[in-house]
C-alpha cells in the first residue's frame, strides 16, 4: 500500500480507474457509459453507486477507504488497510453464507478500493424496525449467517494450522484499539468524549461508580481482548445489515477480528433490544407499541434459538476441527459426554453473548457513539424514557449474565422493564 | 526462507559460516582457532558448541534447526521457521528477563542458525532434582521469569496494536499443532503411537473413559487454543531449565505463542511434581525420600506465590495496558474493586495453570512423550507406584480446579497421595 500512489477518487476519476480494472470494466462495460453518483458521509470511506446507463442491471458499489476517520468533529488518522479487512471477510461471507452478504467483484489495496454488489433494493434494517413492519425472514438469516460464520471459523471446524492461517490475515490492531476503547472502557469512565443525556446523569454516575458492574466489564473486556475463539464480523448493529422483505445482506465488515462469538451475536440482540425500547418513545398508541416491542423480543429470542440449534447442527455434522472432535469422545458414554460439552459450550456462548449485549447497550447511552433510534429522539425528557429502561436491561444483563439457563429468561427482563413502564 | 540456499551444517563448514557472520566472528575472533563439537542428539535440531582454543572465555552454541522431526522413529516435516520462533522468544527474555535465558548473539533465517550464549557451568534442571540437591534460588527466578514474561507481554501492560504486533509475530501453527494434539487429545484417546505401562492399563483405560473429565481436559484444551492472554514460552518442563546453583537459564522456547498463562505456570508445576512422585522409586530410604519430597512440593509453592505476588506487583506499578488501567477503576471504592479485579484474574490464572500442569501430568504417563525421571525407572511394577500416584494427582487436579482457593489446597491433593502410599 505505498503512500505515494494512492489518490482519492472522484466521480470524474473513477470512471478511468474502473476502465483500468478488468474485473470491473468486463462486469459493468463501458467506462462512458457508467453514471457514477458519491453518496457516502465523507467520515470513514468514499462511496460511489456506479451503473451502466444504458443496462441499469449492470451496477456496482465502489468504496474507497480515506486515511482518517472523522469523528466527534475530530480527524483521527486511521489505516486505509481496513478496507483490506472489509474485503477479506467479505470473501470469506461470499464463501460461507453465499447470499447473506454483498458479492465482492474486485479488491484493490493499492488504492482501498473495494467493489461489490450494489444493493439498490435494500435498506438498512434500522429503517424497517423503526416503522414497526414486520421482518419474517430475518431472524432466519441473521441466525444462519452468525451460526455459519462462527462455526466454520472456529476450532470445532478447523484445524490448528488452519485456524491459525486465517487469524494470521485478521490482526486488526487500530480498529480493535477504537472498539475496546469504545465500547469496554471511556464510557464507563471520565472520557472527554462522552455524552449522555443530562437527566439521566444520577443514573450514569451511578453505573460509573458500580464495583461490580465495572469488573464484570473489565472481564468481558477481557475477553474481548483475548478470547481467539471466531473470526468475527466486528460490529454487527442494525446499521450494518441490509434487508428487503425476503433478504438479508450483511455488510461493513472491517472490523473483522478473532474475538469471542458472544461479541458478534450479542450486538445483534443489543440493537433489537435498543430498537426496541425505542418504541417507548417513537410508537406513542400503547397497544400498537407493545404489539410490537414483543415482536422484536420474539424476533430476538428467535435468533438465539435459530443460531444455537443451527451451530449445534453444524458442529454435530462436521466433527472435523482441532476441539470436540468424533475420536475424542469415541468412548461408552462418549455421545453424552459429547452432547454435555456441546451444551456447556453453548451456555458459554449464551452468557458471553448476553454480557457483550449488556455493554453495547450501556455504551450507546454514555459514550461517543448512541444510535439513531436513539439520537432521533430530541426531546431529553422523552428520551429519557427510553434511555432509563435501556440502562437497566444493560446493567441487569451484564450482572446476571451468568444466572440465565435459557434466553427467555434474559427477555423476561426486558419485559419486566416494560411492564414496570407502563 | 528459500530452500535452495539452506545447508546442513557440520563441524567442518560451520567454521566457515561463523567467519561470514561479522556478528559471530567478532565475538569468537579467528575461524581457525575455533573448537567445534556437535552436541545434539540430531532428532530435531543441530547442536555446535563453539570455543575458542586459546581464550576460552569466547564460546557460544549454535543451533540449527533440520527441516523435520524425528519421533517415534518417524521422520515428521516440521517446519525449520521454528527456530524463528525461538530467536524471537529469546530476545524477548533477554529485554524483559536478563540473565534468566541465554544471551542471543546472531539469528540468521536463511539458513536456520541460532548462536547464542554457551552455558558452560549449568545443567539441565532435571538433573539436580533427581540427584535430591536442593536449589535454593530456583524458586525465585522461575517466578521472576514467570511473572515477567507473561506480565509483560498481556493486556495489562501493552496497548492492544503493541500486543496485536507481538502476537502477529508468533502464530506458531506447525508446533501449537503438535502441542494441542500431544496434550490434550491423542493420551485421551485411541491413538496408535500412546505409550503407558501395562500394569496402569485399568487406570488408563478408566482415565480415557471417564466422562466429566474428558469434557474438563476438552475445555482446558479450548483455552490452549483460544485465550490468547500472554506470549508463552509452550514447553517449559524441567528438560527446559537449565541451572547452576545460583543461577537459572530459560532455554529452548521454540513452542513460544500467545496463550493462556496458566499453561506456562502450570508446566513449571507439572514437572516439579512428576520429580517428586518419580523419588518414591528413586529414593528407597523412606526418611530421605520424604524429606526431598516435601521440598519439592515447598517449592512448587513458592514458584506459585513469588509468580502471583511479583505479578501483582507489577501490575500494581505499571497500569498502562488496555486492560484493567488506573482510569477506569479511578472512582469512589474503586481501589478496591481493582483490588477484587486483580484477584479474580489471578484466581483465574491459578485454576488454569491446575488444570494445565493436570493433564501435562496425566499425558506424560499415557501419551507418546513421557519423561526420564520415569523412563528411568525400568521395571514396570516399581515406575507403576509412581505412575499410580502421578495419575491420581492429575486426575484431581483437573476436576477440582476450579475449588482450590490456595496453592496450598492443591499441594494437599499430592501429600494425600503420598500419605496414603507410605
Amino acid at each position: 500500500m505505498p503512500e505515494a500512489d494512492y489518490a482519492v477518487l472522484t466521480e470524474q476519476s473513477l470512471a478511468r480507474y474502473i476502465a483500468q480494472r478488468p474485473a470491473l470494466s468486463a462486469r459493468l462495460g463501458l467506462a462512458s457509459d457508467l453514471e457514477i453518483t458519491e453518496v457516502g458521509d465523507g467520515n470513514l470511506n468514499l462511496v460511489f453507486i456506479v451503473r451502466s446507463a444504458s443496462q441499469p442491471e449492470r451496477a456496482a458499489v465502489v468504496k474507497q477507504a480515506l486515511p482518517y476517520l472523522r469523528v466527534a468533529g475530530e480527524s483521527w488518522p486511521l489505516t486505509r488497510d481496513r478496507v483490506r479487512f472489509e474485503a477479506q471477510s467479505l470473501r470469506e461471507y461470499n464463501r460461507l453464507v453465499p447470499g447473506l452478504a454483498p458479492e465482492v467483484y474486485d479488491f484493490d489495496p493499492a488504492q482501498s478500493v473495494l467493489a461489490m454488489e450494489y444493493l439498490g433494493r435494500h435498506v438498512i434494517l434500522r429503517r424497517p424496525l423503526a416503522a414497526r413492519t414486520p421482518l419474517p425472514s430475518f431472524a432466519d438469516h441473521i441466525s444462519t449467517f452468525l451460526a455459519r460464520t462462527l462455526f466454520y471459523t472456529s476450532d470445532l471446524y478447523l484445524t490448528g494450522p488452519e485456524k491459525n492461517a486465517l487469524q494470521a490475515r485478521f490482526i486488526n490492531a487500530e480498529l480493535c484499539q477504537l472498539q475496546e476503547a469504545f465500547v469496554y472502557s471511556h464510557p464507563f469512565e471520565a472520557a472527554p468524549e462522552n455524552r449522555w443525556n443530562p437527566l439521566l446523569a444520577a443514573e450514569v454516575e451511578m453505573v460509573r461508580r458500580d464495583a461490580q458492574l465495572k469488573r464484570e466489564v473489565a472481564e468481558l473486556k477481557a475477553g474481548y481482548l483475548t478470547h481467539a475463539q471466531a473470526l468475527l464480523h466486528g460490529d454487527l448493529h442494525t446499521g450494518s445489515v441490509m434487508v428487503t422483505a425476503d433478504e438479508t445482506r450483511v455488510i461493513d465488515s472491517e472490523f473483522a477480528f478473532y474475538g469471542p462469538m458472544g461479541y458478534d451475536v450479542g450486538n445483534v440482540l443489543a440493537h433489537l433490544v435498543l430498537n426496541c425500547l425505542a418504541h417507548q418513545v417513537h410508537t406513542p398508541e400503547a397497544a400498537e407499541r407493545r404489539t410490537y416491542q414483543c415482536y422484536l423480543l420474539d424476533v430476538v429470542r428467535e435468533v438465539w434459538i435459530g443460531f444455537a440449534g443451527k451451530f449445534e447442527a453444524l458442529w454435530a455434522t462436521n466433527r472435523c476441527g482441532s476441539l470436540g472432535g468424533a475420536s475424542y469422545f469415541d468412548f461408552l458414554g462418549g455421545e453424552a459426554a459429547f452432547a454435555q460439552f456441546q451444551a456447556d459450550y453453548l451456555r458459554a456462548v449464551m452468557r458471553d453473548t448476553i454480557g457483550h449485549a449488556g455493554c453495547e447497550i450501556l455504551r450507546r447511552l454514555m459514550g461517543i457513539v448512541s444510535v439513531w433510534e436513539l439520537t432521533s429522539i430530541t426531546d431529553d425528557a422523552l428520551r429519557a424514557t427510553a434511555e432509563r429502561l435501556a440502562l437497566e436491561v444493560g446493567r441487569q444483563w451484564i450482572l446476571q449474565r451468568g444466572q440465565f439457563a435459557r434466553i427467555e429468561d434474559a427477555l423476561a427482563v426486558v419485559h419486566s422493564c416494560l411492564d414496570d413502564n407502563l
